[in-house]
């Protein structure tokens, strides 16, 4: 019986540990800047991506060492892409993982450039991995006005709109999709792992990663800002797209279980040893925080 | 006799074709912030960064062809700290290039995200490059916390402060001269020049850097909004650090010509091809807009 809570607990303590080692020191002028960059990443959090990255390449081959520089990378691009989100001309929201956010604890003009700087900081590792170029190539393109980028952009253009189900999903892909599949991707990259094999990894996180969105919009309905950590019911107050609202709860349920099945059904394909990503996929579309 | 003013426009056509060419269409979903990054790239500006790529390329032997995706990756990055720059959270500014800077334009949150984008962008077409990783490490150690970034927040942190020449210039050196000289180092990159070269092209864009920032100072005393298309008067107004403060006009200018001395001194060290380098940083310390 695989025991994905230790999984997550050993590889944390490792994607951690290089977070912290990577970050420049909180003593390091500007300090104030490297204090707001640290806040931000090593204030907690899944480290469900850099996860993603360290199982996709195990999963054909690799292994947790070889796959921390593009896990770090990957975290520190998600950290950078919260804080931005976050700023008050974005979604303007106060708690993260349970902290105020970064702009309410260190101003507006420092959270900006800390998320600038982590943003820059995620290429800046990719620079010295093995497969930087392809590795660069894959996160930029995720991350960019065709990806997390342009899906926060048609995010905020859609606040008060009418709600159409094919936009909202094309919105969560873009915000959550691109980004797990590309950490999918890089894991498999980082193993060597061959074209059929990237393809069905690449899927499998695209798939799991609008079934976390679809919860993300279940759990700001029905849970409370205590248990996740930061504001419910805020999608509601802004009249902001969501599977709940298009759907109902009932629906967008059954949609996320699809899609876990689908996402299993797509590594299940590939020779590879796939039981933690399984697990993992089952862990985002049952979680409850 | 070298014509700078031929050479500067002829590159410019290049390097203009090359950003229309690699920025998304204006009609591509989602359009309006494609637009966005469209109209703060393609709002004109020198292009200086980008020239310098192609001149410390051509000058070890290198092609304005080779040179030309790193050329519009610094340009892009350029374009991104210059959006992000005029926010209201940072340098509030309404002016850039003589037109409206770009949340007067677009509003806020798309100036965040078109910045973001440029800033992903530059990574992604030199992940495309030739030396794909090292121009990456380059590009990311100029801009990150310890570059532009750390310098644009070193600058917001020291309005109203003290003013300290040594801090002035660190500031300086950080804003603009880590990435004048990243420029260069990615254009000798680009045409495998030898690590002593290297370095003196570096040194070269750091001074040259730092030259072009003391005569931003002393244009932004002495000039006119008209003449600049950008806001003048402005540091004297927000009692920022700048040269001119610091030293007086007359002081600043022979700081600015010593530099201009020392950087053309640096690369007439190396075998290469200067004629260019030089007549640019000329260019650069006797500039009036």
């Amino acid at each position: 019986m695989f025991d994905l809570k230790h999984y997550m607990d050993e590889k944390r303590v490792r994607v951690n540990a290089a977070l912290e080692n990577c970050l420049p020191n909180e003593n390091e002028p500007p300090a104030l800047l490297h204090q707001a960059m640290r806040y931000s990443v090593l204030a907690g959090g899944k480290r469900l991506r850099p996860i993603l990255v360290i199982a996709s390449a195990e999963a054909f081959g690799g292994s947790t060492d070889d796959a921390l520089t593009p896990a770090t990378a990957v975290e520190c691009l998600h950290t950078y892409s919260l804080i931005h989100d976050d700023l008050p001309a974005m979604d303007d929201d106060d708690l993260r993982r349970g902290k105020p956010t970064l702009h309410k604890a260190f101003g507006e003009a420092n959270a900006i450039l800390a998320g600038d700087s982590l943003l820059t900081l995620a290429f800046e590792l990719l620079a010295g991995a093995a497969e930087a170029a392809r590795l660069t190539g894959e996160l930029a393109r995720a991350a960019g006005s065709r990806g997390l980028a342009g899906g926060q952009f048609e995010d905020l253009a859609s606040e008060g709109a009418l709600p159409e189900l094919e936009a909202l999903i094309r919105i969560h892909s873009r915000k959550t999709g691109c980004l797990l599949s590309a950490a999918c991707r890089m894991g498999a990259i980082t193993a060597g792992a061959g074209d059929a094999e990237i393809e069905s990894v690449s899927l499998y996180g695209a798939k799991i990663g609008l079934a976390f969105q679809i919860v993300d919009d279940i759990l700001n309905a029905t849970s409370t800002t205590q248990a996740l950590g930061k504001a419910t019911g805020s999608d509601a107050d802004r009249k902001k797209m969501s599977y709940v609202a298009l759907t109902g709860i009932d629906a967008a349920r059954n949609k996320a279980r699809t899609l876990l099945d689908e996402a299993i059904s797509e590594i299940e394909k590939t020779p590879g040893s796939i039981t933690p990503l399984v697990a993992l996929a089952h862990y985002i579309a049952d979680r409850t925080s």
